[in-house]
């Protein structure tokens, strides 16, 4: 499962909201998602979009349509925000108060920089890999037509912050959760795990009769199994 | 499923981006996730935070620790922008500039309402309900201390527009799509379809021996089925 509640033998049993400063959370946040949301400032009123992206050790790729507003906007140096989170199930607490989502997200803040030539088709090639694994290859390089109406943006990994919802059985043993020393212990509670899985492919009609389906479909397919 | 690519008899066998002006479409999003990311300026630069939400037909109910800065910003009157974002699939088109994820995202703008007395538990109601269908009666009523912790705001569903990519089949007849005349017939085209699904509940061990798992916990695993 790629996004279950994960470090499970870290967690002690307890409910916990924590900011994590390990690494690995962060690709592992940015692995188990594909959408990102990103937003800035236009005369001090919030613009938000989401879109897909890639991304490497040190930078969140994204691509936008050159002749977007949005585009022009995003990559004018101004402050970004990008959010991704990934929903890793419900917890059925003994209140209200303490009933949740289990999540994970990671909090991006940086500035873009507009990726050209070599390091545009890179981005691309990170973009397009990271949604549908192991297509770029099959696929024929992109045109310079197609090239030139895009445009493709990189965010450095250098202020990050991932907040982790995690509970490893969906019980707490902070007496706040049930104010007045009533307990609840007689009624269920737990944790119901989501995850993302894949179906069956739908194969385009006006593919020739007996074009195999692609050979990256199958890793999309365990990817989200 | 609740969220695969819908409306199939709406479409044409084409690739298509579009804003929907249907309000089932926006139920249909707000429906089926169930977080919002939640942006704001400030001092002309964005913030922004993940959270679950409730929503009924005017309103897209949130709620904070009373105490936190995010709170106090959130509630007093700036202009904010929301959006929820639902992945449907993974469009493999005979180019990756054609490649995409299918999606559906509601982007809402307005002002945050503090909601008080009788509207706030209802708010509340409404954001466990979302996030836990059922779940509500088979818990305590909040404490009047949980509810002083809690501040509950509700956005109005008046400034939304929701975007669809929908894809029947993963194909297009656009000649730009392939350009140079070239149509790759001969290359798979497809959709792979995502979607939620729940596993096993597990139940919190400090729960007592031999009371079953809520019923409600059968609404969320046919909810995500």
């Amino acid at each position: 499962m790629a996004n279950l509640p994960h470090d499970a033998e870290l967690t002690p049993s307890r409910y916990r909201e924590f900011l994590s400063h390990d690494e690995s959370a962060l690709a592992r946040c940015l692995s188990d998602s594909v959408v990102v949301t990103i937003a800035y400032s236009r005369d001090n009123e919030p613009v938000m979009l989401p879109t897909g992206y890639g991304f490497d050790d040190d930078f969140i790729y994204v691509h936008a349509s050159t002749g977007s507003h949005f585009a022009r906007e995003l990559s004018d140096g101004r402050p970004l925000m990008l959010t991704v989170t990934n929903v890793d199930g419900f917890v059925y607490a003994r209140t209200s108060f303490d009933s949740a989502v289990l999540y994970r997200s990671a909090v991006i803040r940086g500035q873009a920089e507009v990726c050209e030539g070599e390091a545009k088709l890179a981005g691309l090639r990170l973009i397009t890999e990271h949604l549908l694994p192991g297509r770029w290859d099959e696929l024929p390089a992109p045109t310079t037509k197609e090239l030139a109406a895009t445009l493709v943006l990189r965010i450095p990994l250098d202020r990050v912050s991932v907040k982790v919802l995690d509970m490893a059985d969906g019980d707490s043993d902070d007496d706040a959760v049930n104010p007045g020393g009533e307990r609840g212990f007689d009624r269920w509670a737990g944790v119901v795990p989501v995850s993302m899985v894949a179906s069956d492919a739908v194969t385009a009609p006006l593919t020739q009769a007996g074009v195999p389906v692609a050979a990256s479909v199958q890793v999309q397919r365990e990817r989200w199994s």
